[in-house]
Protein backbone atom coordinates (compact mmCIF):
# COMPACT_ATOMS: atom_id res chain seq x y z
CA UNK A 1 0.00 0.00 0.00
CA UNK A 2 1.42 3.42 -0.69
CA UNK A 3 -0.09 6.73 0.22
CA UNK A 4 -0.71 9.14 -3.10
CA UNK A 5 2.25 10.89 -4.09
CA UNK A 6 0.46 13.17 -5.74
CA UNK A 7 -1.30 14.56 -2.67
CA UNK A 8 1.26 15.95 -0.25
CA UNK A 9 1.36 19.61 0.20
CA UNK A 10 0.36 20.80 -3.24
CA UNK A 11 -0.97 24.17 -3.76
CA UNK A 12 -4.38 24.19 -4.58
CA UNK A 13 -4.46 22.49 -0.77
CA UNK A 14 -2.41 25.71 0.67
CA UNK A 15 -4.78 28.06 -1.20
CA UNK A 16 -8.16 26.35 0.22
CA UNK A 17 -6.80 26.81 3.84
CA UNK A 18 -6.06 30.09 2.95
CA UNK A 19 -9.34 30.82 2.02
CA UNK A 20 -11.14 28.96 5.14
CA UNK A 21 -8.95 31.88 6.87
CA UNK A 22 -10.97 34.34 5.02
CA UNK A 23 -14.13 33.02 5.04
CA UNK A 24 -13.44 32.56 9.31
CA UNK A 25 -12.56 36.19 9.25
CA UNK A 26 -15.62 36.95 6.96
CA UNK A 27 -17.58 35.16 9.42
CA UNK A 28 -16.90 37.17 12.51
CA UNK A 29 -17.79 40.21 10.64
CA UNK A 30 -21.04 39.05 10.40
CA UNK A 31 -20.80 38.13 6.74
CA UNK A 32 -23.26 35.66 5.58
CA UNK A 33 -22.67 35.79 1.49
CA UNK A 34 -19.06 35.81 -0.48
CA UNK A 35 -18.40 35.62 -3.76
CA UNK A 36 -15.62 34.22 -5.53
CA UNK A 37 -13.88 37.09 -6.56
CA UNK A 38 -13.91 38.45 -3.29
CA UNK A 39 -11.96 35.50 -1.47
CA UNK A 40 -10.18 35.75 -4.20
CA UNK A 41 -9.39 39.06 -3.75
CA UNK A 42 -8.76 38.65 -0.18
CA UNK A 43 -6.09 36.12 -0.90
CA UNK A 44 -4.15 37.42 -4.05
CA UNK A 45 -5.93 34.74 -6.48
CA UNK A 46 -8.50 34.43 -9.52
CA UNK A 47 -12.03 34.25 -9.06
CA UNK A 48 -11.27 31.49 -11.71
CA UNK A 49 -8.85 29.98 -9.43
CA UNK A 50 -10.99 29.75 -6.29
CA UNK A 51 -14.08 27.74 -8.30
CA UNK A 52 -11.25 25.75 -9.32
CA UNK A 53 -9.86 24.86 -6.14
CA UNK A 54 -13.44 24.29 -4.82
CA UNK A 55 -14.28 22.03 -6.90
CA UNK A 56 -10.98 20.26 -6.87
CA UNK A 57 -12.00 19.51 -3.31
CA UNK A 58 -15.99 19.09 -3.82
CA UNK A 59 -16.68 22.20 -1.80
CA UNK A 60 -19.92 23.31 -3.00
CA UNK A 61 -21.47 26.07 -0.57
CA UNK A 62 -24.54 27.59 -3.20
CA UNK A 63 -23.73 29.68 -6.13
CA UNK A 64 -26.95 31.46 -6.13
CA UNK A 65 -26.26 35.47 -5.27
CA UNK A 66 -22.52 33.98 -4.00
CA UNK A 67 -21.69 31.00 -1.58
CA UNK A 68 -22.57 31.02 2.17
CA UNK A 69 -19.72 31.67 4.35
CA UNK A 70 -21.46 29.08 6.95
CA UNK A 71 -21.80 27.02 5.04
CA UNK A 72 -18.25 26.70 2.63
CA UNK A 73 -16.83 26.74 6.39
CA UNK A 74 -18.33 23.78 7.35
CA UNK A 75 -17.78 21.93 4.50
CA UNK A 76 -14.27 22.79 4.58
CA UNK A 77 -14.10 22.06 8.29
CA UNK A 78 -15.26 18.71 7.39
CA UNK A 79 -12.74 18.00 4.73
CA UNK A 80 -10.24 18.70 7.11
CA UNK A 81 -11.48 16.94 10.41
CA UNK A 82 -13.56 14.11 8.96
CA UNK A 83 -11.86 12.17 11.53
CA UNK A 84 -11.94 14.56 14.01
CA UNK A 85 -9.57 16.82 15.67
CA UNK A 86 -5.87 15.21 14.95
CA UNK A 87 -3.39 14.64 18.20
CA UNK A 88 0.26 15.69 17.39
CA UNK A 89 2.83 15.63 18.95
CA UNK A 90 6.16 18.04 19.66
CA UNK A 91 9.59 16.83 19.82
CA UNK A 92 12.29 19.22 21.08
CA UNK A 93 11.06 21.68 23.29
CA UNK A 94 13.43 24.66 23.06
CA UNK A 95 12.80 27.99 21.92
CA UNK A 96 10.75 27.08 19.09
CA UNK A 97 9.39 23.81 20.14
CA UNK A 98 8.04 24.95 23.37
CA UNK A 99 6.27 28.16 21.44
CA UNK A 100 4.64 25.61 19.36
CA UNK A 101 3.21 23.68 21.89
CA UNK A 102 1.75 26.81 23.52
CA UNK A 103 0.19 28.39 20.90
CA UNK A 104 -3.08 29.22 21.40
CA UNK A 105 -4.42 29.22 17.96
CA UNK A 106 -3.35 25.60 17.17
CA UNK A 107 -6.43 25.04 19.70
CA UNK A 108 -8.93 26.92 17.59
CA UNK A 109 -8.10 24.81 15.05
CA UNK A 110 -8.70 21.38 16.29
CA UNK A 111 -4.75 20.57 16.44
CA UNK A 112 -4.31 18.87 19.04
CA UNK A 113 -0.89 18.94 20.57
CA UNK A 114 -1.26 16.09 23.12
CA UNK A 115 2.33 15.54 24.34
CA UNK A 116 5.97 17.13 23.80
CA UNK A 117 9.13 15.18 23.94
CA UNK A 118 13.12 16.27 25.44
CA UNK A 119 15.97 14.75 25.81
CA UNK A 120 15.87 17.23 29.74
CA UNK A 121 12.50 17.00 30.35
CA UNK A 122 13.16 17.91 33.98
CA UNK A 123 14.47 21.58 32.55
CA UNK A 124 11.60 22.07 30.01
CA UNK A 125 8.43 20.99 32.20
CA UNK A 126 7.89 24.82 33.19
CA UNK A 127 8.00 25.91 29.59
CA UNK A 128 4.26 24.29 28.85
CA UNK A 129 1.22 23.03 30.17
CA UNK A 130 1.95 20.07 28.03
CA UNK A 131 3.29 17.01 29.55
CA UNK A 132 6.80 16.68 28.55
CA UNK A 133 8.43 12.90 28.26
CA UNK A 134 11.56 11.37 28.06
CA UNK A 135 12.20 10.33 24.59
CA UNK A 136 12.39 6.17 25.53
CA UNK A 137 8.58 7.29 26.06
CA UNK A 138 7.85 8.10 22.60
CA UNK A 139 6.41 4.22 21.42
CA UNK A 140 3.78 4.19 24.04
CA UNK A 141 2.65 7.86 23.82
CA UNK A 142 2.34 7.52 20.29
CA UNK A 143 0.07 4.33 20.00
CA UNK A 144 -1.91 5.51 23.57
CA UNK A 145 -3.30 8.78 21.66
CA UNK A 146 -2.92 7.11 18.23
CA UNK A 147 -0.74 9.92 16.69
CA UNK A 148 -0.10 9.73 13.21
CA UNK A 149 2.23 13.29 13.01
CA UNK A 150 4.83 14.93 14.32
CA UNK A 151 6.22 18.17 14.95
CA UNK A 152 10.32 18.11 14.44
CA UNK A 153 12.00 20.62 16.79
CA UNK A 154 15.11 19.49 17.64
CA UNK A 155 18.96 20.77 16.84
CA UNK A 156 19.59 20.04 13.34
CA UNK A 157 22.18 17.06 14.03
CA UNK A 158 19.48 15.07 16.06
CA UNK A 159 16.72 15.59 13.81
CA UNK A 160 16.98 12.98 10.93
CA UNK A 161 17.80 10.35 14.30
CA UNK A 162 14.36 11.29 15.67
CA UNK A 163 12.86 11.41 12.24
CA UNK A 164 13.85 7.71 12.08
CA UNK A 165 12.37 6.96 15.23
CA UNK A 166 8.74 8.35 14.70
CA UNK A 167 8.87 6.38 11.23
CA UNK A 168 9.44 3.48 13.54
CA UNK A 169 6.80 4.08 15.82
CA UNK A 170 4.08 4.36 12.98
CA UNK A 171 4.59 8.19 12.34
CA UNK A 172 3.13 8.94 8.74
CA UNK A 173 3.36 13.07 8.82
CA UNK A 174 6.28 15.44 10.26
CA UNK A 175 6.16 18.85 9.66
CA UNK A 176 10.25 19.44 10.27
CA UNK A 177 11.66 23.13 11.77
CA UNK A 178 14.87 21.52 12.46
CA UNK A 179 16.88 22.96 9.25
CA UNK A 180 18.26 19.97 7.74
CA UNK A 181 15.96 18.29 4.85
CA UNK A 182 14.74 14.67 6.47
CA UNK A 183 15.25 11.53 4.12
CA UNK A 184 12.27 9.54 4.59
CA UNK A 185 10.26 6.92 2.54
CA UNK A 186 7.95 7.90 -0.35
CA UNK A 187 5.05 7.51 1.66
CA UNK A 188 5.70 9.56 4.41
CA UNK A 189 4.67 13.03 4.39
CA UNK A 190 7.15 16.16 5.39
CA UNK A 191 6.73 19.76 5.50
CA UNK A 192 10.18 21.02 5.78
CA UNK A 193 10.03 24.76 7.47
CA UNK A 194 13.13 26.65 7.96
CA UNK A 195 12.74 29.76 9.29
CA UNK A 196 15.92 31.14 9.02
CA UNK A 197 15.93 31.05 5.31
CA UNK A 198 12.37 32.59 5.11
CA UNK A 199 13.72 35.59 6.39
CA UNK A 200 16.41 35.58 5.00
CA UNK A 201 15.15 35.98 1.84
CA UNK A 202 13.06 38.21 2.58
CA UNK A 203 16.66 40.48 3.50
CA UNK A 204 18.00 39.20 0.43
CA UNK A 205 15.05 40.88 -1.78
CA UNK A 206 14.86 44.24 0.61
CA UNK A 207 19.18 44.29 -0.54
CA UNK A 208 18.27 43.97 -3.84
CA UNK A 209 19.11 47.60 -5.65
CA UNK A 210 15.86 48.95 -6.73
CA UNK A 211 14.67 49.20 -10.55
CA UNK A 212 13.99 52.83 -11.83
CA UNK B 1 11.69 53.78 -8.11
CA UNK B 2 10.36 50.29 -7.79
CA UNK B 3 11.87 46.74 -6.36
CA UNK B 4 12.11 44.22 -8.82
CA UNK B 5 8.92 42.79 -8.53
CA UNK B 6 10.44 39.65 -10.06
CA UNK B 7 12.98 38.79 -7.20
CA UNK B 8 10.85 38.46 -4.39
CA UNK B 9 10.70 34.83 -2.90
CA UNK B 10 11.16 33.33 -5.96
CA UNK B 11 11.71 29.35 -5.78
CA UNK B 12 15.81 29.51 -7.11
CA UNK B 13 16.32 32.08 -4.28
CA UNK B 14 14.58 29.47 -2.04
CA UNK B 15 17.46 26.39 -3.29
CA UNK B 16 20.35 28.41 -2.99
CA UNK B 17 19.47 28.29 0.67
CA UNK B 18 18.60 24.98 0.70
CA UNK B 19 22.20 24.28 -0.74
CA UNK B 20 24.20 26.71 1.83
CA UNK B 21 22.59 24.70 4.62
CA UNK B 22 23.85 21.25 2.85
CA UNK B 23 27.28 22.83 2.41
CA UNK B 24 27.55 24.21 5.82
CA UNK B 25 26.89 20.55 7.11
CA UNK B 26 29.69 18.99 4.39
CA UNK B 27 32.09 21.39 5.46
CA UNK B 28 31.28 21.00 9.30
CA UNK B 29 32.11 17.10 8.52
CA UNK B 30 35.80 18.18 6.96
CA UNK B 31 34.51 17.99 3.29
CA UNK B 32 36.65 19.82 1.23
CA UNK B 33 35.11 19.35 -2.55
CA UNK B 34 31.62 18.51 -3.90
CA UNK B 35 30.08 17.64 -7.20
CA UNK B 36 26.82 19.50 -8.30
CA UNK B 37 24.85 15.84 -7.85
CA UNK B 38 25.79 15.48 -4.43
CA UNK B 39 24.71 18.87 -3.52
CA UNK B 40 21.14 17.96 -5.99
CA UNK B 41 20.59 14.64 -3.68
CA UNK B 42 21.60 16.10 -0.49
CA UNK B 43 18.59 18.89 -1.33
CA UNK B 44 16.23 16.73 -3.50
CA UNK B 45 16.63 18.87 -6.99
CA UNK B 46 18.79 17.66 -10.20
CA UNK B 47 22.43 18.29 -10.84
CA UNK B 48 21.24 20.33 -13.82
CA UNK B 49 19.25 22.75 -11.31
CA UNK B 50 22.08 23.15 -9.25
CA UNK B 51 24.09 23.98 -12.06
CA UNK B 52 21.39 26.17 -13.05
CA UNK B 53 21.09 27.85 -9.96
CA UNK B 54 24.27 28.57 -8.99
CA UNK B 55 24.72 30.33 -12.32
CA UNK B 56 21.27 32.54 -12.00
CA UNK B 57 23.41 33.78 -8.76
CA UNK B 58 26.39 33.62 -10.46
CA UNK B 59 28.03 31.55 -7.45
CA UNK B 60 31.07 29.95 -9.26
CA UNK B 61 33.40 27.93 -7.04
CA UNK B 62 35.42 25.77 -9.23
CA UNK B 63 34.44 22.87 -11.26
CA UNK B 64 37.56 20.46 -11.76
CA UNK B 65 37.02 18.04 -9.58
CA UNK B 66 33.91 19.33 -8.03
CA UNK B 67 33.32 22.59 -6.23
CA UNK B 68 35.48 24.09 -3.35
CA UNK B 69 33.08 23.62 -0.61
CA UNK B 70 34.74 26.93 1.61
CA UNK B 71 35.04 28.87 -1.34
CA UNK B 72 30.88 28.09 -2.35
CA UNK B 73 30.17 29.03 1.58
CA UNK B 74 32.22 32.10 0.81
CA UNK B 75 30.45 33.57 -2.48
CA UNK B 76 26.72 32.45 -0.84
CA UNK B 77 27.84 35.13 2.40
CA UNK B 78 28.95 37.59 -0.14
CA UNK B 79 25.50 36.97 -1.90
CA UNK B 80 23.77 37.66 1.02
CA UNK B 81 25.47 39.78 3.63
CA UNK B 82 27.68 41.73 1.19
CA UNK B 83 26.35 44.85 3.35
CA UNK B 84 27.49 43.12 6.37
CA UNK B 85 24.33 41.52 8.87
CA UNK B 86 20.66 42.96 9.23
CA UNK B 87 18.88 44.88 11.37
CA UNK B 88 15.98 43.15 12.09
CA UNK B 89 13.16 44.08 14.92
CA UNK B 90 9.85 41.75 16.29
CA UNK B 91 6.87 43.74 16.68
CA UNK B 92 4.79 40.99 18.79
CA UNK B 93 6.23 39.34 21.52
CA UNK B 94 3.46 36.47 22.50
CA UNK B 95 4.78 32.99 22.12
CA UNK B 96 6.01 33.06 18.34
CA UNK B 97 7.79 36.71 18.68
CA UNK B 98 9.52 35.37 21.50
CA UNK B 99 10.66 32.54 20.56
CA UNK B 100 11.89 34.04 17.36
CA UNK B 101 13.51 37.06 19.44
CA UNK B 102 15.77 34.24 21.62
CA UNK B 103 16.50 31.80 18.54
CA UNK B 104 20.11 31.20 18.81
CA UNK B 105 20.50 29.73 15.56
CA UNK B 106 19.65 33.22 13.47
CA UNK B 107 22.79 34.77 15.65
CA UNK B 108 24.82 32.05 13.61
CA UNK B 109 23.52 33.26 9.82
CA UNK B 110 23.95 36.98 10.83
CA UNK B 111 19.68 37.86 11.25
CA UNK B 112 20.42 40.53 13.93
CA UNK B 113 17.46 41.37 16.03
CA UNK B 114 18.11 44.39 17.77
CA UNK B 115 14.75 45.31 19.38
CA UNK B 116 11.38 44.04 20.31
CA UNK B 117 8.17 45.66 20.13
CA UNK B 118 4.32 44.85 21.98
CA UNK B 119 1.89 46.74 23.51
CA UNK B 120 2.75 45.89 26.70
CA UNK B 121 6.96 45.75 27.09
CA UNK B 122 6.65 44.93 31.06
CA UNK B 123 5.03 41.84 30.96
CA UNK B 124 6.19 40.60 28.08
CA UNK B 125 11.10 41.90 29.26
CA UNK B 126 11.40 38.54 31.26
CA UNK B 127 11.02 36.27 28.06
CA UNK B 128 14.11 38.04 26.39
CA UNK B 129 17.12 39.45 26.53
CA UNK B 130 16.78 42.00 23.54
CA UNK B 131 14.44 45.20 24.73
CA UNK B 132 11.41 45.17 24.36
CA UNK B 133 10.08 48.56 23.36
CA UNK B 134 6.43 50.13 23.18
CA UNK B 135 5.31 50.51 19.70
CA UNK B 136 5.36 54.61 19.89
CA UNK B 137 8.97 53.87 19.68
CA UNK B 138 8.81 52.04 16.48
CA UNK B 139 9.99 55.20 13.93
CA UNK B 140 12.66 55.86 16.38
CA UNK B 141 14.46 53.00 16.29
CA UNK B 142 14.05 51.79 12.98
CA UNK B 143 15.86 54.96 12.29
CA UNK B 144 18.98 54.41 14.67
CA UNK B 145 19.26 51.16 13.72
CA UNK B 146 18.50 51.16 10.03
CA UNK B 147 15.96 48.62 9.83
CA UNK B 148 14.79 47.37 6.57
CA UNK B 149 13.22 44.43 7.80
CA UNK B 150 10.41 43.51 10.51
CA UNK B 151 9.00 40.27 11.50
CA UNK B 152 5.16 40.36 12.31
CA UNK B 153 3.96 38.14 15.25
CA UNK B 154 1.13 40.01 16.34
CA UNK B 155 -2.35 38.29 16.88
CA UNK B 156 -4.22 38.52 12.98
CA UNK B 157 -6.55 41.63 13.79
CA UNK B 158 -3.69 43.98 15.09
CA UNK B 159 -1.39 42.54 12.02
CA UNK B 160 -2.65 45.02 9.27
CA UNK B 161 -2.43 47.90 11.26
CA UNK B 162 0.87 47.53 12.82
CA UNK B 163 2.42 46.68 8.99
CA UNK B 164 0.80 49.87 7.92
CA UNK B 165 2.48 51.68 10.84
CA UNK B 166 5.93 49.84 9.37
CA UNK B 167 5.59 50.48 5.81
CA UNK B 168 5.39 54.30 7.31
CA UNK B 169 8.60 54.29 8.62
CA UNK B 170 9.92 52.75 5.82
CA UNK B 171 10.33 48.99 6.55
CA UNK B 172 10.57 47.55 2.87
CA UNK B 173 10.50 43.62 3.80
CA UNK B 174 8.14 41.83 6.06
CA UNK B 175 7.92 38.53 7.47
CA UNK B 176 4.53 37.97 8.62
CA UNK B 177 3.32 35.50 11.06
CA UNK B 178 0.00 36.64 11.83
CA UNK B 179 -2.84 34.57 9.93
CA UNK B 180 -3.99 36.93 7.67
CA UNK B 181 -2.73 37.67 3.99
CA UNK B 182 -1.39 41.74 4.07
CA UNK B 183 -2.17 44.07 1.96
CA UNK B 184 1.08 45.76 1.11
CA UNK B 185 2.32 48.23 -1.99
CA UNK B 186 3.85 46.25 -4.70
CA UNK B 187 7.10 47.22 -4.18
CA UNK B 188 7.19 45.83 -0.30
CA UNK B 189 8.58 42.15 0.09
CA UNK B 190 5.97 40.28 2.22
CA UNK B 191 6.68 36.55 3.14
CA UNK B 192 3.46 35.04 4.73
CA UNK B 193 4.06 31.88 6.87
CA UNK B 194 0.81 30.73 8.34
CA UNK B 195 2.66 27.62 10.92
CA UNK B 196 -1.44 26.63 11.13
CA UNK B 197 -2.05 26.10 7.91
CA UNK B 198 1.58 24.04 7.41
CA UNK B 199 0.73 21.89 9.77
CA UNK B 200 -2.68 21.28 8.83
CA UNK B 201 -1.56 20.75 5.16
CA UNK B 202 0.42 17.76 6.61
CA UNK B 203 -2.73 16.45 8.79
CA UNK B 204 -4.96 16.14 5.52
CA UNK B 205 -2.46 14.67 3.89
CA UNK B 206 -2.20 11.88 6.72
CA UNK B 207 -5.59 11.53 7.01
CA UNK B 208 -6.16 10.93 3.22
CA UNK B 209 -7.18 7.12 2.22
CA UNK B 210 -3.96 5.40 0.99
CA UNK B 211 -3.86 3.64 -2.69
CA UNK B 212 -3.78 -0.02 -3.14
Amino acid sequence: MKKNTKCPLKKSLRRILLYRGSLLRLQALGVKKVYSYTLGKETGVSAEQVRKDFSEYQIKGNQRGGYHVDEMINEMEMIFYKNGSQNLIVVGMGNIGSSLANYSRFIQRNINIVATFDIDPSKQRLRSDIPVYTMDRLGEIIGRFNVRTAIIAVPDIAAQGVCDQLMKFGIEGVINFAPVILKVPEDIIVNNINLSDEIESVIYCVSQPAIK
